[in-house]
C-alpha cells in the first residue's frame, strides 16, 4: 500500500478545526456549515471540506456539519481525547514549562518521566516525577510506556538524545534544540525553533514591504 | 512598488543557513558550495541557489561561496547582528523560560519588559527587570523602544494583548497563545502552537503508514 500523506498545514487546519467545533459544541451549537469552520481559520470553505474529504463524509450538502460529530470524529482523526505518555529530555527552564504547560495537560498530554545527564538536576523532584539520569532513559521509557519525546537539551547533545529516545522505541519526537535532527523515516519529527521564528520577524522588520508568506 | 514576497520554508531555509555558516566559519572554512548547504540543510543546491538569489548574486560559479563573507551577508538579510528589544507579555511559566532563554539573547534578542496583569506577579523582579502592569504597556513599550512583542498569556486574552502591543506601535509578534490573533496586515505574527505541534505526532502515531509531510 502506498502510504497516504497529509500536509503540515492541512493538520494545523485540523487541529483548529477542531478547536473551533469544541467552542461551538460548548456554546450548544447543533451545526456548523463549511463557510463559519473556514471563517474561523482563515481559509476556505473549499479548502473545509477537502481538509475533511480525506477522512470520509462528514454533513450533509446543505445542513452543514452536526457540531457533536465532526467534533469527536476530528478528535479520533488527530488522536486526541485519549492520554499519551510523554518523556522530555532535558530538565532545565524550557523543559519546566513545558512540564507546567496547561495546555498540554488538558489535550491529554501526560508527563510521565524527566530525564538530564546534570548530577545537580538528577533526583530533584518535579511534581510527582523524579528527574531520572538520561542513562536510564530506555528502560525508564519502555517501562513507562511513552510513546513520544520532547528533546529540550542544548543543540549539541540533541543528536544523541534523539538516537537514544529512537532506540527505546519512540516514534514521535518534538525538537526544541536548535539543531536539524537525522532520524529514520519511521519517525515522526516536528521542529519548534524559537530563535528561527524571531528572526522572522527581524527578516519582516528590517525589510519593510516584504511580505513574509504563509 | 508591488511588494515583494519570501514563503515561510524560506526564510526558515536562511536562518539554517546561517546557523552552519556559523559553524563553519569558526572552523575556518574560506568556502562552501551549494551542495554542501544544501546537505546540511536537507534540501537541494538548486534551491539553496534561488534562496540566495532573492538578495543578489553570491559567490562565483565552481568556486563556491566565501563563508565570512556570506554569513555577514546572511545576517543582514535576516536583520540579526544587532540587538533587538522584545517585550513579553504574560509573566507564566513559559514567560520565564522564554526569558531565560540562551539561544535568544546569542542571536540579540534582549527582553527590555515584561507584563502581566496579575497583582501577584506585577512588581515581581526577573533579573534587572521588574514584571510591569499590563495597563502601563503602551507607555512603558514606547519609552524603551521595543519592537517586538511576544504573547504568551491564556488564550482569552491574546488578541487584546496583541491589539494592545499593535497601538503602542510594534510591528512583529510572536504569539504563543493557542488563538488565532487577527491582526493589521502591517503587522508580521508568526504563531508557535506547542499543542497543535503535538497533535500532529498524535496524528502520526494513530496513523500508521501516513507521511506527515513537510
Amino acid at each position: 500500500m502506498n502510504p497516504r500523506r497529509i500536509s503540515d498545514s492541512a493538520l494545523r487546519r485540523l487541529s483548529h478545526y477542531l478547536r473551533f467545533l469544541e467552542v461551538f459544541e460548548e456554546e450548544g451549537r447543533e451545526t456548523i456549515s463549511s463557510w463559519e469552520l473556514a471563517e474561523r481559520g482563515g481559509t476556505t470553505s473549499a479548502q473545509v471540506r477537502k481538509d475533511l474529504s480525506h477522512f470520509g463524509s462528514f454533513g450533509k450538502r446543505g445542513l452543514g456539519y452536526p457540531v457533536p460529530e465532526l467534533r469527536a470524529r476530528l478528535a479520533g482523526i488527530l488522536g486526541v481525547g485519549r492520554r499519551w505518555d510523554v518523556a522530555i529530555v532535558g530538565a532545565g527552564k524550557l523543559g519546566a514549562a513545558l512540564y507546567a504547560y496547561d495546555g498540554f495537560r488538558r489535550r491529554g498530554f501526560h508527563v510521565a518521566a524527566v530525564f538530564d545527564d546534570d548530577p545537580r538536576k538528577i533526583g530533584r523532584r518535579w511534581g510527582q516525577l523524579e528527574v531520572e539520569d538520561v542513562g536510564v532513559l530506555g528502560a525508564s521509557v519502555r517501562a513507562k510506556g511513552v510513546e513520544i519525546g520532547i528533546v529540550v537539551t542544548p543543540a549539541d547533545a540533541a543528536q544523541e538524545v534523539a538516537d537514544a529516545l529512537v532506540a527505546a522505541g519512540i516514534n514521535a519526537i518534538l525538537n526544541f534544540a536548535p539543531r536539524k535532527l537525522v532520524l529514520p523515516e519511521s519517525v515522526t519529527l516536528r521542529d519548534v525553533n524559537l530563535a528561527i521564528e524571531l528572526e522572522a520577524l527581524c527578516f519582516a522588520l528590517t525589510h519593510e514591504g516584504w511580505i513574509v508568506g504563509r
